[in-house]
């Protein structure tokens, strides 16, 4: 029997769950959870009934998972323990400071259900990089380097500054540093020294772009300390020119072994749809939620906590045979 | 208490998990065992003792997981289930098309032990990415690229050629393929389309060179349909040149979401030391070995059958803070 999914949440990430869902050979999608008024949503898929989130508690039944797309710093905390107690979820809680205390809450919510938190890329994947590779080279440094890729924080931290109409913020990592440490010379490297920040901004008739420009650069946390490029473009050139989702980034392990050889772990994404991705990564662990739900472990978990196997459609005996 | 390691085979493997094993904080070697007279072995760590393999037996009370390091073609299938009939243990049975065979004989062997089967890079890491990145992007294509690095395999199949002295060959990834892979192009692509072997070639003294090119050029399954160089050199120069045992690859997993977004995942490792790498990660999977077996998973498993944390000699607690 199809696993029944379901979606709390249809913004960019729920709408990649539903193409991600109907991929899946194992999987149907079930139902649409929403906070709008589910009249006012038009899915892409025909025939999937959607419902207001409050009536989720009625739907227990019919569900196996529920895989939530709200943002972590307002709807996820409310909604991720209060829809964990009833139902296998997974989410892609990506505060990552606020993680241990969500874990917590996930877990106490989680009596007799599994809640896979933190879920996507980074969170995520990369996670699982950083731990397996420390884990092969215990005597080594980690490196982290995000994008060619746009950042939904840094962008709005833009729309923030005043002048500022609209603006896409790119993250982009410094070829020379990826380079230096791809060569397993274990530099030292602040954020600021691996990444530069590409800024396109739309500001309002009659700003002071001088003004904007000083804003942006000397943002703290945001920009200071990066290398930063603002470029002034016309609310057209924005739309037509800056609307996709790209994103990626490489996780490298470089460590010594035995005393003199260098050895370099690294792993990379080139995404051209960021929400699309991280719905992927979202899915198949829905499909390790419900397979852990029905061995019995129960409780909030992550994506150190789960056998690799159960994340696929294809049984244990055809992996083996086919990609061992 | 440290995990007790004994290591079966002392050779450039064995000596690798002997280096591995001192570096990690939770483990210590307690015994080497071998096929050779125990008097002879000379080992990197002082104090452990050597004792001939068929005294594993009275071992049993000292040993929390032996490593095999012993090759697939005849030290595994018979070492293999004897061992794991005792001990836990892990092993990197690599003979691709009989790892479900094998599986089957660990399984059986393993009543009341844990076996972990073909761990390692290849099969292993790159196993682990395979499965991972066709659960992620299940609408895609795998590539793996390997080297560049030492084969050992084809560097004795050239040893085997008449008029031959030694050699030591290099598979060498394309470049070009690499790149077209990469940019999430999906060509189609043969194994000699992705690799060209280089060989360094030793002959006997009064050899036909031409004749020695050939015989290698034309090897079925080995050379044949590969862009293949041979390069004539003295003894001296091997030995001084091409005494590495440098590896490395690729595995790459390009697929597309939501009808039109590429996205490309790729794992890459670049290794001074194939063997201590190796090493490395069968002496973390060694404490995955003993933790599942505490937990009283026996038999038989796979790299596919581990949750991640269990790899790592830090606590699930830390690793969710500081790596998640």
């Amino acid at each position: 029997m199809s696993i029944r999914v379901g979606i709390a949440g249809y913004g960019n990430l729920g709408k990649g769950v539903e193409l991600a869902v109907s991929r899946a050979p194992d999987m149907e999608l079930t139902a649409v959870l929403s906070r709008r008024n589910p009249t006012a949503l038009t899915l892409q898929t025909p025939g999937v009934p959607v419902y207001a989130l409050d009536e989720a508690g009625r739907l227990k039944a019919g569900i196996d998972v529920i895989i939530l797309c709200g943002g972590s710093a307002k709807d996820l905390p409310a909604q991720g323990p209060q829809l964990a107690a009833m139902f296998n979820t997974v989410d892609s809680f990506d505060a990552h400071t606020d993680i241990p205390a969500y874990l917590s809450k996930m877990d106490t919510a989680a009596t007799d259900t599994t809640a896979i938190i933190s879920s996507g890329w980074d969170p995520g994947l990369f996670s699982m990089m950083r731990m397996l590779s420390g884990a092969v080279l215990p005597d080594g440094n980690d490196y982290t380097f995000w994008g060619y890729g746009v950042s939904q924080g840094h962008s709005n931290a833009i729309r923030g500054v005043e002048g500022v109409r609209d603006a896409v913020q790119y993250t982009v990592p410094l070829e020379a540093a990826v380079s230096a440490v791809r060569s397993g010379a274990n530099p030292s490297l602040t954020a600021g020294q691996k990444h530069l920040r590409e800024c396109f901004v739309v500001p309002e008739e009659g700003a002071d772009l001088a003004k904007i420009e000083e804003s942006i650069r000397q943002m703290p946390y945001y920009f200071a300390g990066y290398e930063t490029i603002v470029r002034f473009v016309s609310q057209e050139e924005l739309l037509r020119g800056h609307a996709g989702m790209p994103h990626g980034g490489h996780v490298f392990r470089t460590g010594v072994t035995g005393g003199e050889h260098k050895q370099v772990m690294e792993f990379s994404l080139k995404l051209d749809s960021n929400p699309e991705f991280t719905a992927s990564v979202m899915t198949a662990c829905a499909r390790a939620a419900v397979r852990l739900s029905r061995e019995g472990v129960f409780g909030a978990k992550t994506v150190f906590d789960i056998p690799l196997s159960y994340l696929s459609p294809t049984d244990r005996n055809t992996l083996i045979k086919e990609l061992l």
